[in-house]
């Protein structure tokens, strides 16, 4: 197969799948709306990217560090606001 | 750095970003409450995953290929119960 279309299967994917949490925390932070949202997902999910950035660091991949900074901080938005607006 | 610890990181990091959408899916399921959740998110997500997987698939990547796989199925069932009980 050829590479270039490998890769930017690759480069689209990680675009999407770390752009995709954006809405949500926009959603979240907007509507403080987190009844459907799991706790046990977004904690799970965010030690996940944590350790995705550990591993990005330590094997020195560029790509694999930032695109996990970047869901990091989305992922803990919405976790946070889990947290604080569980319901009661 | 060891790349002991670094692979460990990497498959730690796998297994929780992989298994985090079960219990969200679970929670879906069990409850249809899908307000809080975000379509763009999940429509993005999904897509994502699906070139993911293809990525996986055209680069012989098994790890990359299985854990697409089945985060597929889960992204695909929260975003499926996220149209049908969307907010009307």
């Amino acid at each position: 197969m050829n590479p270039y279309i490998t890769n930017a299967a690759g480069l689209f994917a990680a675009c999407c799948t770390t752009v995709s949490f954006l809405p949500q925390a926009v959603k979240t932070i907007r509507t403080r709306d987190t009844s459907g949202i799991s706790l046990s997902m977004y904690s799970l999910f965010t030690l996940g990217t944590l350790f995705w950035l550990v591993f990005g660091v330590l094997s020195s991949n560029l790509p694999v560090t930032f695109a996990n900074a970047v869901t990091l901080v989305f992922a803990g938005i919405i976790l946070f606001y889990k947290i604080k607006y569980r319901r009661r």
